[in-house]
């Protein structure tokens, strides 16, 4: 939620003349993301996303996301369309920084999902999964398996003040997702982040899901592990297996799960729930106090966490 | 620039069930304006601003600044029309907080406001005083002249941090603007901030003026000195008199100043200037160092001051 670079009404239109998109109509900051700087732009040609790449984005990975994104356009798949300058490229510049038009989509994310939600971002997941199936790009998960310790074991001691006892728990975990990590599973283009906040809905049904800036080459079921845990949690870790339910037969209504990725879910789940735990207490030690923007709480992934300790099979998840 | 409120769907689909403009299809926050929260909504019937009331509005005013602006969008003056609800009202509510639905206009807010633009900024500011002639509210205005010294006044030593013997300059401005005020000139209800941030542009033809929430009975010829404050200057308090001559002449196609109204420009101007200077100054005192939002700066208005105390007449304003 933030605008960090604010463009003059010149430097648009400097930026327009790169492009087939007519002239600008109206353009505005929104207070959507945090990694980069977003504009709502309407032309003459419709209406689009400015989105400026600020420094948590690495520009090296950029042509790999816009090209996973356009793919996805392309193929039916709700994703928003970057649109290509008069020179055929996806990349402009202002200001000494990427940036890139992209069609805007309709819809509202939800902040509470319900069940049928739910049951279309499975879908919508495993649409993507399809998709890109055979997509010869390729990068590597930054925020993996092996990322996860780096990011946490510093910190213990904010995660003992944040919670007596959470750090011995964590160091558990992982330990746990380390010695059982399932390496084998079938791999492809994941999105990584496919939360609420990136989708986009009108009523029930999937308008968009957006923001492919953390997508990867990756094992498919942990998308699926990421999800349930961004879509199937009520407050204070309390899983609820009809949404999960719902989610998982949506994601196998396209493409359904083979015996080793069901089995591996609790795994997977845990591993996920760490990824964003890892962060998140990354982001909260970085954060000084009575700082404007508050940062995520770290404490929603290790209630979370808890859940996923105590699930027995793939059955807890609604598989 | 900021979004203090953020609604969710279900709290949005709550509030549009009071009004008879379909669903939601997109809503986003957006970065625009200091004192509400502003949010993009798109319904099945069009486009509009949600706009929330922070705490800086003050509540017993919203009813005057509606009636203002739905009374200017009747009479042609391109405000953005505030949305009735099916009973009628201009205003709801939303987590205790009063909220406005206002048409959405088209129109980008130039950064530096060229000739064209400061005429056609001139002529809208005239379209809107004849547009009020004869409006039953008022509203005294909480920024008017008796605000100046007890916002500047308790600050003298950070005015003198911030430039040397700039306290004394301010002081004498206090003086002589409280002793030469043309109380007597043609009254009226003004906008009182018609800054380029503002208004709204289709190239060089105004689209939009927006942002009535200073809006209240003063000076009609102060707020034209505020508009050659806001339009006319270049940078460190350089007076561009082609701008002020012709957002002057722009004024004066549709409301000829009389001759004690231009008379009075410079001491307006002056007065103008302080009214800035005070609450940037005021802003300024109360952020603490490294704050994420940096106020404006005061010293914008300290030049601006030091023009319009050397100015002889209206024609060192292009009048």
């Amino acid at each position: 939620m933030a605008v960090y670079t604010d463009l003059s009404d010149e430097e648009l239109t400097t930026l327009l003349a790169d492009y087939d998109l007519g002239a600008a109509l109206s353009f505005k900051g929104i207070a959507e993301g945090v990694e980069n700087s977003n504009f709502l732009l309407e032309t003459e040609k419709g209406r689009f996303i400015l989105t400026v790449y600020e420094k948590r984005v690495a520009r090296a990975d950029l042509p790999f996301f816009m090209d996973v994104t356009e793919t996805l356009a392309n193929k039916g798949f709700p994703a928003p369309r970057p649109m290509r300058r008069k020179d055929g490229a996806l990349l402009s510049e202002v200001r000494g920084k990427a940036c890139a038009l992209i069609a805007f989509l309709r819809g509202v994310s939800p902040k509470k999902p319900n069940v049928a939600q739910c049951r279309a971002i499975g879908e919508t997941l495993a649409q993507m999964h399809v998709a890109l199936e055979g997509f010869s790009g390729a990068r590597d998960n930054s925020l993996g398996p092996s990322a996860w310790a780096p990011l946490i074991e510093p910190r213990y001691a904010l995660a003992e003040t944040l919670r007596a006892g959470l750090a011995a728990d964590v160091e558990a975990d992982l330990h746990d997702v380390a010695r059982a990590w399932p390496n084998g599973l079938p791999r492809g283009v994941i999105h990584a982040d496919l939360f609420p906040d990136n989708s986009l809905f009108l009523g029930d049904a999937i308008s968009g899901a957006i923001d492919f800036y953390f997508a990867c080459t990756d094992l498919l079921a942990y998308d699926l592990a990421v999800c349930l845990n961004a879509w199937c949690f009520e407050p204070r870790g309390a899983y609820n297996i009809t949404k999960g339910q719902h989610l998982i037969a949506g994601y196998q209504s396209l493409r359904p799960l083979s015996a080793e990725e069901r089995d591996a879910l609790p795994i997977l789940s845990r591993g996920a729930a760490l990824r964003f735990f890892a962060t998140r207490l990354a982001d909260w030690a970085e954060t000084p106090p009575g700082a404007l923007v508050r940062p995520k709480d770290p404490l929603e992934y290790a209630d979370k966490l808890a859940f996923h300790r105590t699930a027995t099979g793939a059955a807890d998840y609604g598989a």
